[in-house]
C-alpha cells in the first residue's frame, strides 16, 4: 500500500484535542497513513448510532481500508481491544458489538487481542485507549505489522455481540435517531416502497416522498442507508411520537392492518 | 495537477459519518485528490448561510481548486445538479443559488447538469446526492474528467439566483448572523469607516472598534469578509436588537440621518 | 521535510468557514504541507480549555511538527503575534499565555514577532490574524523560511505568563473543565493514586477507578493527560459541586485531613 487509508469514527467531540491527539500518535508511527474523519459527534458511548454510522459507510469505502472506531464505554474496565480482519476491511477497536453491523456486510476473517505491549504507547492511561492502544495498532496495522503479532487470535463467536443488526425480515426495531429526530429502523427497505409500518400501536404509511404526508404527519421512508425510517414532516419523530431505541417495528404489505 | 484539491462544504454535522462517506466516495474514485473541509456546521438547509462562508473563502483558495457545496433543502426534487466552471475555480453542488455570491468573484465560464449516470454511483439513493451525486462529481473533475461529459450545457442566465449578493451600494440587506448573533451584511466596506449604519428605524454608528462604544451598545463594524456587520459588545445583535435576515440595511455618511 | 506537518487548535467552530480559510491559505503556502487538526470547538476564547489542551497533546507530537494555536481574545489590540522555537516543535500564535503550558514541556529557545509584513497576507483585517497573520507564518515556516525573517527577536522572559501551569507540588488550582464537567487540575499525578483532594471546604478520595464511589459521589481520578481530575459519578462536577476554574486544590495524603 503506498498510502494506508485509516477511516476514523469517534465519540470524541471536536471541544478537546482527543481526536487530534489520536492523529499525532498515528503521524509518529505511520507517517504515510491518511486518517479521514468519519464523524466525531457520535452521541457520547452511544454504541448503536456509531454501529448504524459504521454500517452506512461500509459499501462507500475503497478496498483495503482499517477502520479505527472507538465507541468505548467500557474502557478501564476488562472488555477486550480487538482487531479484527474481514474481506474488505480492517477494524480496530473496543470489542463491544460496535463493528458487528458492519461485519453483517463485509463477513470476517479473523481477529485478535490487542494485547501485545510492544505495539501500543510505553506511557498509557486507564482512560484513553484510542490514543495509547487502538490508534497505535491501526498505525502499526498500517505499516505493515502482521495481526497475529498483536496477541491471541480470538474465535469469531467470542465477538461481543452487537446492540442491532439489519434484517430483512418484516420485524425489526428502531436502530437509533439521527440529528432531526428521524428514527432509523433495522428494517431493509423492500423491492416496492409500499404498505405501512407498524410501531406502538399506530401505523404509518411507507412512501417515496416526504411531500406525500402533511406537515406533522409521520410518514416511513428510505433513507440514504437502505433502512426505513420513520420521520415526521417538519418535525422530530422522535419527540412527536414518544419514541425510542430497541422499540419494536412490523413492516406491513398494503392493507394487512 | 498533482494533487488536485477539493474544498468541501457542507450542513451535514459530525453527528452522523455523511461528511466521511462521501470523503470515502471520493477517496475511491480519485485517490490523489486532497478534500479539504471548508465547513459542515452551516445550519441545516441555510443558503445564506452558506453562500456567505463560500464567499468569505473565495479570494484565499487555491487557484485550480474544486469547491464542492452541498447545501441542498432541494435534495429529491427537480432542482438540477451542476457544475460551473470559473475562472479561477470549479464548483460543483445543486443549482439553488449557493455558489452565487462567489461566482460574484470569480467570474463563471459554463455550466453543466450532472446527469450523466455513468458519472454517479451506481445504487443512489433520493436523498444523498452529496453521496451520490456531487461527491462523484467533484472527484472525477479531480481526475481530469471534462465537463461536458457530464451533461448538457446549461446557460448561466438559467443558474437559479443566489439568496443574497454582496452590493457596493449604500443599500443592501442582513445576509446572515455568524454564531455570536452578529449581524452580517451585503454592504462592502466604504474607503472610510465613519458614518452611520440605517436599519430597522435605528441608526448604528460605524466605527473600527468594538472598544468605541459600551457595553450592550450597538456598532457597525467591517468584518473579516469585507462587509459591514452590525454588532453589539458582548451581546448578540440578533436577539438584542431583533434582526432579521433579509432586512433592509443602508450605509450614509456622517450626519446625513 | 518531505511533508512538514502543521497542528492547528483554534476556536473557531464549525459553522462558519474559519478554519477552512486558513487551511486554504496554508495551501496556498506551503502546498506540501499538511494540516492535522487538533480541536476547533475550544469554547470561545478560553484560553485555559485551550493551553490545557495542547498541554495534553505535547507529549504525542511527531518531532519537527509546527503547532498553530488560535485563541485569541486580544485579536485587533496590540497584543503581539509570535513564534516560539522549542526544543521540539515551533509554535506560532498570539502571545497571550496560550502556549505557556505547552512550553513546561518542550523547553522554549527563541521567540520572534511577527511583525514582517512580507510574511502576511496583504490585504489583511483586524479580526481575523489567523488568516492573515498566523497561517501565513505557519506556512512560511513549513517551507522553511528562517524564524529571523519574521521579526525582531523576543527575551523569552517577556513571553505573556500562562493562565495556569501544571505541578508537582501539592497544592495547585482548577485548571479548567472538560465537557462533561469534570474538573482537570493542575497537579500531576502522585506515584500512589491514594489519599485526597481538598477543595472548596471539603475533601474528595482519590482513587484509580470511577467504580470507586456510588452514583453523584464526588471522586478524585488521574485523567488520560496525567492531572488529577475531580469527577462525579454520572454527573457534572461543575455543576454538582458548583466548581470554578482558578479555584484551589491541594493534594493529601492519607489520613492527613
Amino acid at each position: 500500500m503506498s498510502h494506508p487509508r485509516i477511516f476514523f469514527l469517534s465519540d470524541f467531540g471536536h471541544t478537546d484535542a482527543y481526536v487530534g491527539v489520536v492523529k499525532a500518535v498515528i503521524a509518529r508511527i505511520a507517517s504515510d497513513a491518511r486518517v479521514i474523519d468519519l464523524a466525531h459527534e457520535v452521541p457520547p458511548q452511544d454504541l448503536r448510532a456509531g454501529s448504524l454510522a459504521l454500517y452506512a459507510t461500509m459499501p462507500y469505502l475503497p478496498a483495503g481500508s482499517i477502520v479505527l472506531g472507538v465507541i468505548d464505554p467500557g474502557v478501564g474496565s476488562d472488555r477486550r481491544p480487538v482487531v479484527i480482519e474481514a474481506e474488505g476491511f480492517t477494524f480496530v477497536g473496543p470489542d463491544n458489538g460496535l463493528f458487528g453491523a458492519a461485519l453483517a456486510l463485509d463477513r470476517p476473517k479473523r481477529a485478535f487481542v490487542l494485547e501485545n505491549r510492544a505495539l501500543r504507547l510505553t506511557h498509557s492511561s486507564r482512560t484513553f485507549d484510542g490514543r495509547d492502544v487502538f490508534g497505535p495498532a491501526a498505525a502499526h496495522i498500517a505499516t505493515g505489522i502482521p495481526l497475529e503479532d498483536f496477541g491471541r487470535q480470538l474465535p469469531l463467536g467470542e465477538l461481543v455481540a452487537p446492540p442491532a443488526l439489519p434484517t430483512d425480515q418484516a420485524a425489526g426495531e428502531i436502530w437509533t435517531f439521527d440529528r432531526f429526530g428521524n428514527a432509523i429502523t433495522t428494517l431493509r427497505a423492500p423491492a416496492e416502497t409500499t404498505g405501512d409500518v407498524a410501531l406502538e400501536g399506530r401505523s404509518v404509511p411507507l412512501r417515496t416522498h416526504f411531500s406525500a404526508v402533511a406537515e406533522g404527519v409521520p410518514v416511513a421512508l428510505v433513507g440514504s442507508a437502505g433502512l426505513i425510517e420513520i420521520a415526521v414532516r417538519n418535525g422530530s419523530a422522535r419527540s412527536v411520537l414518544g419514541l425510542h431505541s430497541g422499540a419494536r417495528v412490523t413492516r406491513r404489505a398494503r392493507g394487512m392492518l
